[in-house]
């Protein structure tokens, strides 16, 4: 499968300490050296960089790990092929506007036997599970709500009800953003840290790196790093819940639910697991 | 205003010589400073790379200079701002999805008293009246073709039916693509070239580099470019006429059409020249 990276702040912060770990997974730690992706909100703008050579060696990898962009909010992906082949348009994080704002999604897992029927207002480029999902959020966001784009607590419910269908097609991990906030579901592997004032000495896992957030963040400062596996060795990782949908705002997470899936979805996911 | 550059090819070409002549415009050998956006499609995906650093200085662009993506259809833009604030959303090119295809769109100019009401299918992200001109363009192709992609002919008809109507508010020279094929339309500055087999060794005007394209080129090799001002000092550009608007396929024009531009808009056009 895939590995996530997300990032939600309070102000503009750069994400190269944490993405200096997570690249290492793209083919160099761990075995995810099927493309990349990585995507930043900068005000209203966003910007996705992408790549289909292993995130180790990848050349716009390096240029990220080295031009510290501020954004307050990020989704980043190293891929491992599951479903559709090893082009550019397979690679996640994918981007829709809705309601004058960009939308970004990556997706962790494996959807089986999925063949939504869409209406045609988002419609997949490339051919996998992932980008159908977020087609078929995307749809249904519109249906839901029309034009007029709604606030925080609704979008949270409508994307609960909308995971809570999704997630019957199998292992269905994936961050999604619209620039203010950021929305996370853990289907077999998801954990979170909130970093705070005062902040703290982080070392990497992967990589023999570390830095001290206290030398170089304020006391306004918040920021909240998910993830598929902790990314440091010596801070405390919050795993999200099997089935949690966790909402977070201004670094912080501000809802969380709980939702169901189905045992024989559980099992199949574990065995899915245990295969890769 | 900006400055435009695209590539329409018959093979998959990479478009780093063309580039490095065109990036010198932004803030070197020109005044074009205001970020730049340069995006590639690769089978059916697309990356776009863009930065709200004068491009002669980004280090995005340099990683453009020296990462050779080979791509059928290319379009870049450097921004020298008339409408909009200096933010990544104002940076072009624009991209949205139809016909589960993206769509890119850069442009030149400046639309005067230009507040089209939409319908909601495609909203703008950031200020420009370029980017509500993309907006405008991709609700009419639905609106025409509702879920049926058009041909090639349809396409360009439906097109310069759009242009007609907006070229009244101002200097509107384009580059569109569905990655199939390339749209350009002149309003008052842009030249193509073909180079096709046998190549010739081609030499830059803003920057003392050459290249030999028959070292680099095979027989079925056909590429098109298109830029504002031409990139290079010994070869032939063509410049397109007032109002044209040409079809590039496979790295040779198809169609061409010229529409008229009322004479006020044109006079006004001339003065808007002569004042930047």
């Amino acid at each position: 499968m895939c590995q996530l990276l997300g990032m939600n702040c309070a102000t503009p912060t750069d994400i190269t300490f944490s993405f200096t770990g997570f690249a290492a997974r793209g083919g160099e730690t761990d075995h995810h050296a099927d493309g990349f992706g990585i995507a930043f909100y900068e005000n209203r703008g966003s910007r996705c960089f992408l790549d289909n050579a292993p995130c180790c060696q990848s050349p716009v990898a390096e240029l990220i790990k080295h031009y510290p962009i501020k954004s307050r909010n990020v989704i980043a992906h190293i891929r491992k092929a599951t479903q559709g082949a090893l082009e550019l348009e397979n690679c996640h994080p994918f981007v829709r506007e809705l309601w004058g704002r960009h939308w970004l999604f990556a997706h962790n897992g494996d959807l089986k036997s999925f063949d939504p029927t869409l209406r045609g207002d988002y419609l997949p480029i490339g051919q996998t599970d992932s980008e159908r999902a977020f087609c078929v959020m995307m749809e249904g966001l519109k249906a839901r709500f029309g034009s007029r784009e709604p606030d925080d607590q609704a979008l949270f419910t409508a994307v609960a009800e909308m995971t809570s269908d999704l997630t019957r097609h199998g292992v269905f991990n994936f961050l999604l953003s619209n620039g203010h906030c950021l929305l996370a579901h853990c289907s077999t592997s998801l954990f979170y840290i909130v970093r705070a004032w005062p902040f703290q000495i982080a070392h990497l896992v992967d990589t023999d790196v570390s830095v001290d957030f206290s030398r170089v963040n304020a006391r306004g400062d918040c920021v909240s790093v998910i993830t598929t596996r902790p990314l440091t060795d010596n801070e405390t990782w919050t795993p999200l819940q099997t089935g949690e949908l966790m909402m977070f705002v201004d670094g912080r997470p501000q809802s969380s639910q709980r939702i169901e899936i189905p045992q024989d979805v559980q099992r199949s996911n574990q065995e899915n697991l245990a295969c890769i």
